[in-house]
């Protein structure tokens, strides 16, 4: 039998987004209020396991944070305890220091563990809770391709973001007689382009599930105008990529005298474009701005719901396993079952369809 | 079997809300671009139905519709065609006009009707159905509350406008440590007081399915006083009443010296609680605001998704059905077995549960 | 010559808006930065100035609340020190208890006072500052209508919120081809509803500056109505009233058996044309929220130029008046020279006359 | 002595911003309801002039307008009527075709033209105002930078969007310990990075007019990290540059294998950091967005009433001046009189004193 739970921990993992403190908010309220539990906060992800820094969670110290974007706990996305990086001089050493971050745990008298993270930080759960960590993972990330999970919490905070900008695109597009290129986060899956274009009322949606056609994409440019219409909103996922060509995701290209980065996808495609259709083309990248300000209403509810299912299934005893979102009900997936990689958007979803009878297109190579 | 489609004609009915130009949009564009049908729309709901006021919806014509609130056909929630009030000097006699829409619709050569409404325009919808006439209803009602489907377009556009307010709210009572009133809009169901109060954190939330005790209320509020938070923010649906009483919803007062309107529940209960209590208290009611303004991305995702899905089950034959979402994906449900009345909050809702576990109460009487 | 200024203290009286925190923060950091000057918050305005409520201000506190609503220091409007309200038993005794007031002031060794506040606040740091009390005021109120100075601090973010409320009923009005009756914050000036009414393409604006005449409201609405233009936007500020009659402002009627709280102006003009023109109509009050919410950049410019200008005057050795905003500069006023009341829209102001030219009216009577 | 007006045109040239739309409404309203004269609207700016497109504005032409961002005129930057670019062949040849312009302007018989644009189309506008045609500007720009005013329509719409966004990466880079670099517009002036900057509580402000000193970046950003402050807030105009350096813009590098657009200033900048303190930093360029979207209250206040202005003069005789705004009242400037180039941050002024306060550095070069 499970041992009873008395004292829990929490930390957030991997790129921040909207919604994490109303994650944080829910576990400790929920534990303290329905079962009475002591919380605890780690800082920084698992940095902060590692390194044993540990707050305590009260009922005061999360009041007010339900509206606030980013993390009180903090968080890192560059910190794996099974291959940790050392400086040793120039050098850079890497060793797993999970036992380290097992022992703060046990010499904490966690009974339990809450991860909230993205693919990347389950990874890391499934890991250790096969060698024993009690663990409850909530799946969070603006780009909603958690394995296991319909939804994950920031995506529709990043959704509405990215469809505010899309709408204020539009209006300049129009007056100006442009193509307007809007790049958005997403290196592997397209859940956000889609969302967004389809709610932006997007022409052509380029995700990295669909490698596109850049022939397509003229045709597409200058059949528009033609029409009379004289402007063209194009959203692409930062990892989409030309059919037998190459991501082109921004890069920085050091060189001491003059590091620069260059541009990724958007700056690629509009330049392109230009130059195969002659028709004036702007590229802007959301990039940062998706991550940030306070969650939406609609991930608030995922947030606090998610967060209350974590430390109901905890007092159930229920270890190892992720809470998620499918088929209209909160669900729970074994760590050990996760897929590794991302969620990708299934081609025959309804969005997809949606979007093509609303007469848009994805410029799909054949 | 069914007569192949080539023109279809569709309606608002009801209360305005976020949504209703994106579904005449979805409907527009997906009837045209995938089945190449003639689309027309009808002004002002069963109003323009009756008095045969037609006018052709082209992809021009709903180009740019999308983000904007409101219908651009027109709506009304005061015309029964069963019903029908017609003046006669001094006098108003009711009488059924139905044959008459009947009459336009086939004079006019259509081949369906869609029907964009709440649950009084799908209760029409279902009588029209009954006397032949081939229609897909469209579930739209920022009080979420149509039976048969889990959501309805206009509902998180509002959730989210009543969040936004709540939000505002909360600074102005933490800084007077007041007790903030805020109603929202919901006769018979709570569906929007409890997910913004939810998402907005409210303290207390009272809802009709609820009946709530006011002497929990007053408990409350005096128990946050003296915990030291100095302030309570209570969401409560237009028509929370409490156990025993009656609702208190806003009401004119005419008298040919000086008519007024008396307040509703907000009002009623800020007197009540600075009687009970002592604690500044103050209402505010959030009215017509949350039916106005672009909707959200999700209304838009939602609007959109319910058109294409409608225009797809006309073509394949399916007809006196409304279009729906229920356990995670797109149903229909036969306008014969609409129940009448309203969808409830069932008791065991996980977001009531949610609340509760935040340390929210409902002040439900026992 | 003046006392070299080691210690200060601020305090927000009156009711909250969005931009006290911007001028607490302002406040603190200028004084602390540019001065090395200590920085203490009183709690609640006065109040906390009669109870000795003080508590220390430091860079880290006042980090991260530039864009919080609200004030942190909390205030209220209930307090005057000239005139205190004390219980004793049922009944309530009025004392001066301003000596109180100073003696903890001086007992704390301020060197200087800072008040930000309405017309309210001006008037004590006028007496107080007569009394020896070393003052320097903030002008803060959503209505705009302290006198000696073009702008407040909070006037900005309210017409901004009013301005979006305004938006969103625009759409509902149009769809419902109703009269949209929507009242703002203003008792004595109609600052905010004439910009909001401006900004919001109002079709009638009613101030109290200019009382008005029903019966040309009457015109306006059935005009419109007869050329076609199906609804008709009213902005009117809460002290509005006809002329002739009287202010219709929001009351409460308290009866044992049950109170209520009767409908203001826009309720009454609801009803009023309702029955004078036989249009639909809907009244909205956009109460409280106008107060709350993130300070708008406009506000948090300002808020934080007022913060310095007040420690910088303070350092240059000016006491007993507050700083301002006119004719394109920031300026100081005398607080000795200030007048009482509020300061009033000017009939012939600019935005009168815009309004005007773009075919609004303000039905004032002649 | 002056014609008397009958008939006006106008066109809106250069960049798009919010509050176009609301100078044609209020140009168009006045015009018509204040003066009865004829208003007519001329296409894509000057390109239209020169191809003789002009389209009849009237009251209904330009309902609903006020909130649109853009402009229903449309605009170009690419057009200059004194060197005007045609492509003959492979060749583009250069020639004046002002007078083609003067002769579409006399043909339609207009009596007037109004200019809406920024420092380009001002230019353009003084040298046919030379050239005998009647004119009037209104300055827009979101630069703040047209020369003869101290505001700008687009401007304050600008500063809202970009510390909408500021705020919201102000989450992200608090909850990951980050450096976050902002670009936002602004080649030659730093208006738009200084307010933003100061309404977003910016540590590091980099603007064209203070030429920065990389060291005193890197000192501060170290100085952050070393104080707890575990993140910095840098705003930057497009057109910064370090002392004794080149300005760093966005650029294309057109190569038929590859084509790519080099990251502007902010990408570089980010580089720069990392490597000069190694601390993670990341880089947000809030390009296009900040020109589109619906005009924020102040800017539909200050269309508004440059539109009435604009008119007013024209009714008075008035000719061959701008509007504008300065030391807190309207103005007029001799087009004669206008500088060229832009407007530039003075080094005194007052914002950049409150950033100082505020403990915000410049890093501007000795």
């Amino acid at each position: 039998m499970k041992k009873r739970i008395r004292k829990i921990a929490i930390l957030t993992g991997g790129g921040d987004c909207p919604g994490l403190n109303a994650v944080i908010r829910a576990v400790s309220r929920s534990a303290i209020h329905d079962y009475g539990w002591e919380v605890w906060g780690i800082e920084d992800g698992f940095a902060g396991l590692i390194e044993g820094r540990f707050l305590p969670l009260t009922i005061d110290k999360v009041s007010g944070i339900l509206t606030q974007g980013g993390t009180i706990l903090g968080t890192t996305n560059r910190t794996n305890p099974f291959l940790y990086a050392k400086r040793k001089g120039l050098k850079v050493e890497y060793k797993d220091v999970s036992k380290q971050a097992l022992r703060f745990f046990r010499s904490g008298q966690f009974d339990a563990l809450v991860c909230v993270g993205g693919d990347g930080t389950m990874s890391f759960a499934k890991r250790f809770s096969k060698e024993g960590l009690p663990i409850v993972g909530i799946p969070k990330t603006i780009d909603n391709d958690v394995p296991g999970t319909e939804r994950t919490v920031g995506f529709y905070s990043a959704v509405h973001t990215a469809t505010e900008a899309i709408d204020k695109l539009h209006t300049t597009a129009a007056s100006h007689h442009r193509v307007m290129v809007i790049e958005v986060m997403g290196r592997d899956a397209g859940w956000l382009a889609l969302a967004s274009g389809l709610a932006g009322g997007a022409d052509i949606l380029l995700i990295p599930e669909l490698p596109f056609d850049l022939k397509k994409v003229y045709a597409r440019v200058k059949q528009r105008s033609s029409k009379g219409r004289r402007f063209t909103i194009i959203v692409v996922a930062e990892g989409a990529f030309p059919s037998g060509g190459e991501k082109i995701v921004q890069r920085k290209v050091k060189d001491v005298s003059q590091p620069v980065r260059l541009g990724g996808i958007a700056h690629w495609l509009a330049n392109q474009i230009e130059m195969g259709t002659d028709v004036e083309t702007r590229a802007t990248v959301l990039g940062h701005v998706l991550r940030g300000g306070s969650p939406i209403y609609q991930d608030r509810l995922l947030a606090t719901s998610f967060g209350c299912e974590a430390t109901h299934r905890l007092a159930m005893g229920e270890r190892g396993m992720m809470v998620g979102w499918g088929k209209g009900e909160f669900i729970t997936i074994p760590l050990k079952n996760l897929a590794g990689g991302c969620r990708l958007v299934p081609k025959n979803h309804p969005w997809i369809d949606a979007c093509r009878s609303m007469g848009a297109i994805f410029a799909e190579a054949e």
